[in-house]
């Protein structure tokens, strides 16, 4: 859909940036990022400034050199992935999810990419933080619960992003644990219909944000996605939810090139 | 009202180009985007920059073709609609709804607008996406609601678009779907005398943004629209309803040449 | 108290302007406008920008020119008055409330407005409509407040407009009619010792807005009207009032030729 | 701790531009203005563009010279107060306090102010007026509290200024005059520790604005009024406040000339 | 992680100015600041204009010099920490935190702050003040957990600042004193297990802004961090929390030659 102006410029370019860092620099453990506890993840929206859409083509091209240079150097340290929110989400254009073994790090890249020729074009919308944990509730679930919630979900493109964090209130939170356990698996299972085609990814906020939890998903269907955001405000644990959005970011997956080749049109 | 200094010259521009584009480009199912289940619809919300009042009328002009150019490119993957707010809703000057059978077809086509000439003056107020689905009440009416829905919507032209995003208290989805129907037949009663002179379409939300609904009307009075939503304030299912409005958006229906023309005023 | 410098300047061009446009077009009918049922009032707030200030005050008059005719221009359609904001509201220089039969007369004068030379410099604020109708509870009064309701209000100067926006909850929507006319009626008395001093005309926005009700005022004395609104506060139905004002919008009654005057300094 | 850089060139500007102000016009009582009941009270909050901050220091002086201009031409009609809420309060710069018999003459100081050459650079933020009456509540409280509230707070410098809207819930106008002035009593009451360190005055703005009051103070001691404030919390009429502050200004009381000095910086 | 472009021009920079200044002024007794009650702190946030990253790195480099030069002068009177929100807080790049004995001191630091060549560039976002007191409700705990209290934090670094502003509800300041410490004893008694890795600071700021607290952290661990959050949100007092966070304000401790040498970037 999208002109292919100068396509093959960018991937000349890639060419010749790309694999030279590639070689600088050995990539941090990204597969134990995203799935082990204690992890911090960052989710830092960014707008484009006025500027961005009226500087020449081959001058968007340059400073887009200077994001993919700073992704590269940063994936020593931190796991980034880019999402392109422009046209879906309110007044944001790409997010940056960073998974990081201490904030620190998350920091230390946004500072760099935020100080590049680009980054000086991003406005800062809105940042996030939480932590991977251990489940907190699954242990108290019942055991055909436990089973369902192994079954793996569907191979293929899931080419749609959502997060929307969440804020329980004070009366949740002076439930005894027992309580909100059964609560939990209530809610738990309203979402077992929807493992197959939609991955789910929580955040614990509490102290880092405003908010309580950030819920990152990814889908093939939106469809799929709506009915069970649907189920989930039928359940009970939904009236202990002070916040739920507010806002709820969607966007598209997108690779780092793809994203450049967009934002270079 | 206004000037006609610059229609000439418009309708000439449109001759050339829009001709050479219709031909180049097959045009999406639009009859079936707008009455099926299933299809996305977006509504997006700008406002011209500070920018776009003092360009000289012939900038105006050309830039105003790109607009013409992408809505007349993406007619093959969505159905394009265009409302003027200005002057009738706050801080809005256009509306674009969009409806599509994947909202990624959405958000190339906003991509795209935006990254025109034209697009580059258009700063993006708010953009909201619902579902269309099959009734999910109406099967529990009675036989008499239901035939009175059936009635049509008289001919003739529709000037007014309302567009009120709704959402719902937790409370309400607590309540269970003979409850719901119940509460909904009594809404739904109430908007009968109504159906001659507005139609209304409605989009499902939930997990798409931060509200549950969006409702759409056209009309053609504007006093009967506000009796009909003095009628719904008044039935019992209104007490369930958290944020009705906020933003109301009123504006009136455009075809894309009379925008194009109030805009290069 | 302020400079009279281009004074001269003023009312020599309003002389010439002025007279040929009021011979060019004729007037709608106002007094009908401003008096029957079913007619629109439309409240557009406006800040000046950042530019109007820094111009020339040659600049400046050439500019308000054009103001002095579009006003004129869609006199014939739409009655048009105007208000002087700035000092006396939260970041608001100037209201226009032009009352129509269509809404879409009034878009047209707006958009007519804010495409002039002067109009360029007008950033909208905020808009706001409301239908006038005939008394919903009056009828149901005591023949006492009926006749009181009656006195005319002193003759003379009110230089002060005052715009209230009501929201009601709703659980006043579902209140009987029965008993929102007792209600009212209390609400009433609590206001005939004021009708004198303070002019009142209410306009209804359901749908239209985000508000039920717009009430618009005219006084000679802001401390009656404190009185009156201090009084309006203590009776029941205030209980049911979810938004009163926010924004309340307070300024001065001026003729355009005054508020060009003070603008043009 | 400021640079004294342009000291001798204001004091010397002022010695010429005052002293021919002060011959050219009779200032308005004062006094009366800022002890009678009946008298507006209007509170402006301005901040200053980006642009102030990057002037050259002689444009910045022959700037302010017209701010003193415009005080002092008005000192006929209004009693100007200026305070410095700069590092102290959010977003706001300087703050006018001004006294007059109807709220047109404040009005027309400002936009005096706001067309003078120094009020160009001022952004207006926030504008709150207010209405002085006579005790409400007093005449029905113990001789004993009548007898302490005459006891005079302490002479010397009172260099602080807090000003705090406040609000009242509809349940509080719904109490009965004798039972708020049972709760105000109370309220009062536990004023009376810091009647010596901290002076008062309440201004009536229901109608006005979207607030019920305006409270002022001036203080010498910061920890008193944080004590007084805990105080007023703990009492039972606290629970009838819907808004305390949002905002609170807090700023340091200034002579026009000591606030020019310090713009001048 | 960033680039040291400039860093030995830095060193060389401040090596001159630096000392030169600390010969030239003596210094306020820190220690003494930020130990005792009856000591004012203020949080002051701000961002970074869109001016600032597109500056010459020697520009840069000379403003930032005016920020070491104003810091030092006022370090006679206050005390001064900066911390770098960028990347970690929403919109907001620098914090200072300033301890003085008057509130005029901090101000009078932070209009010099903003008339300094780099200040200019700092658009002020927020700023809150809170009055250090000795302990309200610790005389009324338990021995054992007096003892607790006094177990001192872990020696070693506490990279992470976090600064939680809190608003407890009327219904709070209506319990009596006993009441409030039972509530503030389960409170403390659920930080003991984090005494070690988190270091807290209380101020008192009702009256001095539109909160009751600012509570200051720093901490080596912010998973420990989260911990004690949530510890604290599960304790009964918390239900009469009405604000916390909005803004919750995370940053690393940054000394003032660390964070020049960033900015300058």
């Amino acid at each position: 859909m999208m002109a292919r102006l100068h396509a093959l410029a960018l991937v000349f370019l890639w060419g010749l940036v790309g694999s030279w860092i590639v070689l600088a620099h050995a990539e941090v453990d990204r597969e134990k990022l995203l799935t082990e506890p204690g992890i911090y993840g960052t989710f830092a929206v960014f707008e484009l400034d006025d500027k961005w859409g009226w500087l020449e083509p081959s001058t968007r091209i340059a400073r887009l050199a200077t994001l993919k240079g700073v992704v590269e150097q940063h994936r020593e340290h931190v796991a980034i992935d880019v999402y392109l929110l422009r046209g879906l989400s309110d007044q944001a254009d790409v997010l940056f999810r960073i998974h990081a073994t201490e904030l620190r790090n998350a920091q230390e890249f946004l500072l760099d990419l935020q100080s590049s020729r680009f980054g000086k074009h991003l406005e800062p919308v809105r940042v996030m933080h939480g932590l991977t944990k251990k489940p907190n509730y699954v242990p108290g679930f019942s055991d055909q619960i436990k089973t369902d919630l192994k079954s793996p979900s569907e191979a293929g493109e899931k080419p749609y992003a959502i997060v929307i964090p969440i804020k329980k209130s004070a009366e949740w939170w002076g439930l005894d644990q027992e309580k909100r356990t059964t609560l939990m698996q209530e809610h738990t299972a309203a979402t077992l219909p929807f493992l197959k085609t939609i991955k789910r990814k929580l955040y614990h906020s509490s102290g880092l944000n405003d908010i309580d939890f950030i819920t990152y998903f990814e889908t093939s269907s939106l469809e799929d996605f709506h009915s069970l955001v649907l189920s989930l405000e039928k359940v009970k644990e939904f009236e202990y939810t002070r916040q739920f959005g507010n806002p709820t970011l969607l966007g598209t997956v997108q690779s780092l090139d793809e994203i450049i080749e967009i934002l270079a049109q």
